[in-house]
């Protein structure tokens, strides 16, 4: 079974990280076949923390784990944290397949996202639907 | 004029700040005739600041400035910060007009980006392309 484990960074706020977990849920909603499983960790303040996160999805069934690292910049959560704490568990669950994957920061279709929905959904030219995946 | 400022917090990494610079230029490429101007500023640490590229932009003919938060979470800075700082901003120029627009994070589309951008800009079906805007 294949699961994405969207991590973030955690917040003080309960509200940012109810963010976090609706976002999980939205994208497993549109997931169709791509993953059977989404859930979310956080590296501080909030809880599941990535070990627990893995192990809950391991349970349930993962196979391959896609690691989705929720962060605007790449920042030492990013180029240090992430990699450190998914080797760990790489070494506790050989097994397992992880991949971490771009952070939503290097996601360039971000652009066009900004402009479509400042547009209230409406594609500003038909190009755009064109570079909705740029 | 219309313009369009990316508000983000700004980070000792030189990259991050870059990232959003680099960010603003592909918007305004995309934009279209939606914008006539679109540029970037920084809460803390990097520049320029709001009331800095506000002026520059009121100096390039800008009569209309939305205001995009650049933030994942709605914490203090989106809810309390930006705000204030435009709030000044219209004081100073009561001849402008100034939109706050909803923060990246709280952008629906989000969760249809991430899948398609997982999957290499590929639809993983027909009814995805609908939701690009949800």
């Amino acid at each position: 079974m294949r699961a994405l484990l969207i991590v973030a960074h955690g917040s003080r706020r309960k509200e940012s990280n109810e963010e976090v977990r609706r976002l999980a849920s939205r994208i497993l909603e549109n997931a169709g076949p791509a993953f059977d499983l989404v859930t979310s960790a956080f590296l501080e303040i909030s809880s599941p923390q990535i070990d627990s996160a893995v192990h809950d999805l391991i349970e349930d069934g993962a196979t391959e784990i896609k690691v989705f690292p929720y962060f605007l910049a790449a920042g030492t959560h990013v180029v240090n944290d992430i990699p450190k704490l998914i080797n760990a568990e790489k070494e506790t669950h050989p097994g397992i397949h992880f991949e971490i994957l771009p952070h939503l920061g290097a996601l360039q279709g971000i652009s066009t996202l900004i402009l479509n929905q400042i547009y209230h959904g409406t594609p500003l030219n038909p190009s755009l639907a064109a570079l909705a995946t740029d």
